[in-house]
């Protein structure tokens, strides 16, 4: 075990190096990641040296979408997904299983916590989550965005023979698309600026084109029109689940209608109990079609040019990498 | 209109003759039937003239699955699934929404309201309904039991990525597993004590065998053996959807174990709001194979042979009747 | 029965003169009115001849909080407090349970429906909901603002042993801040920009002062700021209730925080099932203090002297016009 | 440090001895116990040496009902009440929110667990809830009682304004009386078989005599007539909770009632999240009398006579040990 690892310095400086592995304790497993996902805050921090608020200081490992194989503690040699959350586990939001909201709560890649685009990783064993065969290698780092999708459904509430609509056609839009669909929604229509997502919507199941009344709406570009958009089309009881980081500073929000109409707009932050089991299982189903997401693979080696492709290349979806 | 109907004059007197047409008044529709299922309620009455308290105390027209055209009032040329349900929509428990469970609640084939096996009937307009061509006519009569099947589920909360149990597989079970399935739940195992109904089950992905530790569980069989069997397979904080209708007297039920695991155990009456739009919306969709159930259809003119063959022949899962 | 009434025909210009008796139909009662609360809405009609949208186009009577006694149809004789309400009752909204968003929804007293400063009304007998003997007539026209303030709670959650907040000391927010505590908060925190109706809070059990932390927060202000004041003021998870109407144009909203932090944030718009009820037993118990809010009286015959106090003088909370 | 404790060695077999004080883990705190209430599981063991299937096998120190006031580890001198759940916090049911139903779950004072008749204990941090000085130490081991109240109240859902059947007048009964009032409820309807207990009910603002329809009903008698009782008392679409521990063998259940008026029966087992703050919240607020539940008081060093009163005395309600 080297500690190999790719370090981000500050804007644009990534360099590989090593990081010292953590000790192991009891309650904890060792994983040596095997692939890792690029998502959009992971480009943030690579292109600015900062997401939001949050900055790189110190060098410090990206990632947070990724499988690995448990190497030490127990369960030994079983593949897993990672669950990057670091919750505190006894104050009472964690309590009262909303751990995902615990405020002292940290996550795998935010800085200044390491993430995943290292050699191996100790986390809780519990949020080492068993993948069955099913579940190949090649789709296994997408686990952590479908489980953001399989949380927002449960924010939304059923939506069995319900309208839905989904703005933003990105990889998360795509996802909260196909779990929808996967949960009996009677019609899924997605939005987004770019026709060439849409058509990946389409191919994917959805109806495209101008958003008629719909019962659940989950915003996935955080884009306060495409908000706007979405709670306009709600019927009267309707919900709208934010999953997109909406845009600051905060923007003008129609909240008449809201309080007019009885809607419920609900906030959704990464994945809370249940949602990587669930997304496993749907995965394992073959409900869910993980593998279309995918728009380029490089190996670990070469994670600076993959890092690159993501960022500039506005035709991806889901870059991958695999070590 | 002739007003033909075939009325049920006790246990096993079931004769051909007429019913006077309904008025038609604001709000309602008469809808022409076009194809009637047969349901166990029905048989109970047609062998021995009653079905638990309820007696047929003057010639009554049985059959409450079924589908038709509007000939007249609102929406007329339109195929509709017809709700059987008459609840007041006054009371309390209705304006909360819980029409099912109405005290002043009828049904159309509940003695002594007549049912669907005749020429036309007249309901409220906005328990037709709009059928679209995506249900075709062979299957359209099994839209108000899917209709019990999703209303089970709404009951039951998520089944996303859970482990689902459904004692009985009958037409109901049959329809729960599919609608279980059709909504992401990650296993659905079924049971009952034929190798025939378990076999049909299998074949729309069901698992067989013994039930291990499951999330929701749905008795389908009335029978208080298997409704312990659930009980006792659920996991702390499980949840017990009762849909057949369990027998009487009243059985022994495991409440200690109940309350130490927090389980809850939930009544299921017909369907609620919403239940039919979303039964329509999953058949429409092809996320439900109707037509498995379908054993044997006839003639609404051999009527009384498919009463006859759904009562005797234990190998029919759903007769239905052809006008 | 002469139909005298209280017209309004436009801005500031309100005369008696009289109305025609509604025909009594099934399922209604007849009502005369003992006594009307005035609202804000009310004094908004008065002031403008319009509340936002609605305008007065033909002479209107206004009015929506109020009593009386059944003069005619089931249950004549009884005091009865009136839900202005008249949705439809047969759309999928109303039959979910969400009567009170109908589509089709109209309410007494919004133009051009006439409203309660009339002798006598004609209302859904589920609509005239019974008074017991502990409820005086003094205070029977606040059963409609506490039914607000009771529906409020409802769309909260459960408020017991919790942190509430309430932005507004108007009669709504009063009503909400006394509700809150009948149903067992543990500390209930009210702001204001008013000296004098903080004042009233904190004779009412509130705490006034800066927010801290709180778990639900009830807007009845409808102020942009104080409506961001309490989401900011929101634990991780906590629920926003907006009960007041917000002005537009649509304002800025913390949508960032909403989302990381999963808030809900739920409209909330007159009184669905069950609020007349709970709203009516809560005054009975003595647990709600509605004198506490009259600030004024006026006879039938002062009705316009009574809306003129209404709108000008600021320090009154609830002007009551009496039949 | 002494270690003193009160042992119990087999039934009727209780002696003064010592156990040695637990080491003090990072997250725990040392708590100097002040006073433990008697409950009945306490008189379970004492008398039969076991309670249902947990027998005591070796010595072990009775007692879960406590306060204390911290003596090491973080926030040292604050007073406390006791949680004394030890769920493992990390298994799916945990991590939920359900950690009153963790399958890993022990609990204080639960063989072979020592419990709280003793000098000192050690506890998680976060299961040592802070006492306010409103909440006198006469009456701070009720708290825990009074949780099981409070959690029973958030099973059954919201009692604003609704009518509430509480069977059993024991210290539970009598406190879910007082929680359903304090959050609201219209009438609470209390029934026993003891007329002593009906006053104690009646004096606490029960409504004693026949149940007529209720909303929610709160079984604290685990006695299979009054469950039955309980159900059968219930509106359509009404909910039962299950708060005393069911006798065994399984009682016979009115499972078709509960089929046909979609009724929901829920297990509810000592308290979940949020339980104690919500307890220590009515109890400060004096909304709750927890000093008219306890008849007798005895210092430690008379704990057997505690016991045997407890256990012999029938007019006993709660019986109180001090340090």
């Amino acid at each position: 075990m080297t500690g190999a690892a790719v370090l981000l310095h500050g804007a644009r400086d990534l360099r590989f190096g090593s990081v010292p592995p953590e000790d192991l304790v009891p309650g904890r497993v060792r994983v040596a990641v095997r692939g890792v996902g690029l998502c959009g805050s992971d480009l943030h921090y690579f292109a600015d040296g900062r997401n939001g608020a949050t900055v790189v200081t110190a060098p410090t490992v990206l990632g947070h979408e990724g499988f690995g194989v448990i190497t030490e503690g127990e369960r030994a040699g079983q593949r897993v997904a990672i669950e990057p959350a670091a919750p505190c586990l006894r104050c009472p939001v964690c309590l009262a299983g909303h751990y995902n909201v615990c405020p002292d709560h940290t996550c795998l890649g935010s800085p200044p916590a390491h993430g995943l685009l290292r050699e191996s990783v100790v986390v809780p064993a519990q949020f080492a989550h068993p993948l069955p065969p099913a579940v190949s290698d090649e789709v296994a780092p997408l686990i952590e965005p479908l489980a953001v999708a399989t949380w927002a459904l449960r924010r939304g509430g059923p939506v069995a023979g319900r309208r839905v609509l989904v703005t933003g056609a990105g990889p998360i839009g795509l996802l909260v698309l196909q779990a929808a669909r996967a949960q009996g929604a009677a019609d899924v229509v997605v939005t987004d600026v770019s026709p060439q997502r849409l058509a990946a919507a389409g191919a994917l199941g959805a109806t495209t084109g101008e958003p008629g009344p719909c019962d659940v709406a989950f915003d996935c570009s955080g884009a306060p029109a495409a908000i706007r958009t979405a709670a306009a089309a709600l019927v009267p009881g309707g919900t709208l689940v934010l999953v997109g980081v909406p845009g600051e500073p905060a923007p003008a929000f129609p909240l008449q209608l809201l309080q007019r109409q009885e809607l419920d707009v609900r906030g959704c932050f990464r994945y809370g109990p249940g949602a990587f089991a669930t997304a496993i299982a749907l995965a394992a189903s073959g409900q869910v079609d993980l593998a279309a997401l995918v728009t380029a693979r490089f190996p670990f080696a070469e994670a600076v040019t993959a890092l690159t492709t993501a960022l500039t290349d506005r035709a991806q979806l889901k870059v991958l990498i695999d070590f």
